[in-house]
């Protein structure tokens, strides 16, 4: 079922989203929260934009131009439906486009801030056969891997420009080695904890194109208190 | 100026220091309360035990055989003494030996843990001119590289071996990319803040010798309240 929700917290935005499919959760708040914008940026790119929570939020904090890339034709038509009813064509462009084909669309060196939150799990054959699909290409690497995307950030980004990701804690050690290898320095961390005293789930990494050794690891940030509701630095995000 | 302390909370242990070189800190506390042990672990290998705070506490925590390495001489022989005043000679062996000749003493694939807090700093030729020789070995790779040890641990452990590691958070992306390059699959990770809302500057890592992927990170641990107290957890250490 299609409807159109508030996009919590953040002054009069509006979402469309398909209840049937996948909404945006948490993740996707986080992020825009936490990636290193600043005015020289001209140019932001939303990698699986779904139906753009990432570029909608960004647009409150930036005015630089933003493009959320979606594969999923029905994702890419709500996010569509979003941005014009909010009245943000000016800022926010939406492609619906297979990611690996941005590089017969860009030069390299073109964009200066790239988030993504991607698939965050493994696709196996085996798995997942009764899943609908959108859920299955949202949450799982089928139509493109961890590596494939960092790669591919590589490639777009300017130098000194910055990849920010929201992924699983368990796979830590596997995306700093692919942030290194494509040669994206890890500069700022931060470790996302569901409540005080619980492992940590969830990671935010931020990593500069050809940038200096330097890495920062932030203050923890957890999402909510032992009674269940939402921590007060989670509630300020929405507000 | 040599003293002898209270090995601050251990039961009784006591531990001889020289106030002129370089006095076991709140590292050395918090690394053997993170390792991993259990039943089956025989044998236990402190590299660079300095004065034995280490093999110290952890002799509070397993039946285990310990061994503490030690190049210094001055340091090894408040080891030996702080050993020996403790009544632990059945339990703690201690070896005057440059580390890098393990290897000429010790078959591969036969320890079971080790632990170490390393030099924290990159040796510069130029720089620590007029630090005591002492602080400069024990805080400056003089004597062994991070890879170095990193490496020498790969050999001395036995499958599933765990090497447990006390560093700085501005080396963290280093530590993983050298456990991985050796085969040390990481398991287990724990940031250490100063205090809540504070960068953290320390860090606490386990490396299982050819173990699988499953990484786990802590809760973070808070050394300070804001009023410079020590926390409950820290404290709980001392007692």
């Amino acid at each position: 079922m299609e409807i159109l929700n508030d996009l919590v917290g953040y002054k009069d935005l509006k979402i469309f989203q398909n209840t049937d499919w996948f909404s945006f959760s948490l993740d996707s708040i986080l992020l825009p929260n936490f990636v290193t914008l600043n005015k020289n940026i001209k140019l932001i790119m939303d990698l699986g934009c779904g139906n753009a929570p990432i570029p909608l939020i960004l647009s409150t904090k930036t005015k630089a131009k933003i493009i959320g890339v979606e594969l999923q034709k029905d994702s890419y038509e709500l996010a569509r439906k979003s941005v014009e009813y909010n009245h943000l064509e000016d800022q926010i462009n939406l492609l619906h486009l297979d990611m690996k084909q941005l590089t017969n669309y860009y030069p390299s060196d073109s964009i200066d801030v790239i988030t993504c939150n991607p698939p965050y799990f493994k696709y196996l054959e085996t798995s997942q056969l009764n899943d609908d699909i959108h859920k299955v290409i949202a949450r799982h690497e089928k139509m493109i891997t961890l590596e494939e995307i960092v790669s591919l950030s590589k490639y777009l980004l300017k130098n000194n420009g910055v990849l920010a990701m929201v992924h699983r804690t368990d796979r830590l050690i596997e995306i700093i080695q692919l942030f290194e290898k494509y040669g994206l320095a890890i500069k700022k961390l931060r470790f996302i904890y569901p409540k005080v005293g619980a492992e940590s789930n969830m990671i935010l990494i931020e990593g500069r194109k050809n940038g200096k050794v330097g890495l920062k690891v932030l203050p923890p940030l957890y999402v909510h208190y032992d009674d269940g509701q939402y921590t007060k630095e989670v509630l300020e995000m929405f507000e």
